[in-house]
């Protein structure tokens, strides 16, 4: 007889920042390869937390790690799991806020764009250009949620009622938006030792 | 007894261009009021047909139109009715489809804003700006649904699973991704004349 205070295993959407953003990965590891392979030591004894990674977010991850270095073992811990594209609905209202932020943002790309012609008369013109590119980025692209990737990390924890661990700005505030837990990635090596520690080992 | 070929009315959800845009009012009258006022005459006429605006689409024909000159019979004619935007769903990889074509426009307008900055060194600042700002917003806002009106007009032709009369290309493009019926206007005169004649009247 199973007892009824039985847990199921809590579901854990990982993005790359936990092993490919600097600020973030040094609890796992000084390279995205050593973050990985120490995320996969801890995730061996994280019984009661099972992982998961969109495909199109391990294959941004593979343009910082070698799949040679990559264990196969890794795979069975971080399940790749592409969420149900064609079923998973969003509420319409979420649509409006998207259309609405993106429409701010397009006007204040166009100052942006503004401010740079005008410029020219006082500055260099390679050097407007790479202002202008990084005000630009800023003002379109950052915050938001901007890649199908981004949508993919959404709606896979949103299907699977797991928790989001992300440092990205856009994808916080979508996760907010949807219902999703999240966490920072900061928090991940402390969060998964607790759980760790409350797990109790399972007996056959 | 009722029939059991009794038809129900046809729901049509109109956009402010059939009213508005000056390539297509022409069907309806020289100016928005006279093209409100005839298309009354024809909604009198047409019990098998049934028209909504959402409120959001009738502000935006008030810019156009005085209200004091607006029919009060209109409004009977003329459902406005928002769409319930907390509860209409839409697929999640509509959103994938929205942030990938956003994401493309982006990087349009980015290379028009430096092009413009290139070009200070032939013409003049005020000719590239306005140029400018006509090439962004080819860029970012033409033909892709950017307003909250349009996200309006989609949900309730959704909601109602109504015909949706427009003729601005983002909406007709999302039509189609939402299976939503969708008609142009400079058609839609003649639509509706021949509903009436298949209208049979309805008898005490």
């Amino acid at each position: 007889m199973e007892s009824p205070l039985q847990h199921c295993a809590r579901k854990v959407v990982l993005d790359t920042s936990l092993f490919v953003n600097p600020d973030v990965r040094f609890s796992f590891g000084v390279t995205p390869t050593e973050a990985l392979g120490n995320f996969l030591s801890l995730a061996r004894n994280a019984s009661g937390l099972e992982f998961y990674m969109p495909p199109s977010t391990f294959r941004e991850l593979l343009n910082f790690v070698n799949e040679q270095n990559i264990s196969g073992e890794l795979l069975v811990y971080l399940r790749l799991q592409p969420p149900k594209r064609h079923e998973i609905a969003v509420p319409g209202y979420l649509l409006y806020e998207l259309i609405e932020e993106i429409r701010e943002r397009v006007n204040k790309g166009l100052r942006v764009a503004e401010t740079g012609v005008r410029s020219t008369e006082k500055r260099r013109i390679d050097e407007i250009i790479q202002d202008m590119r990084k005000k630009y980025r800023e003002a379109l692209r950052e915050g938001i949620i901007d890649s199908s990737e981004d949508v993919d990390l959404l709606l896979l924890a949103r299907e699977l009622n797991a928790l989001l661990v992300t440092a990205d700005q856009g994808l916080i505030k979508w996760a907010e938006k949807l219902g999703i837990a999240w966490l920072i990635p900061e928090r991940f090596r402390d969060f998964v030792e607790a759980a760790i520690r409350r797990a109790v080992p399972t007996e056959d």
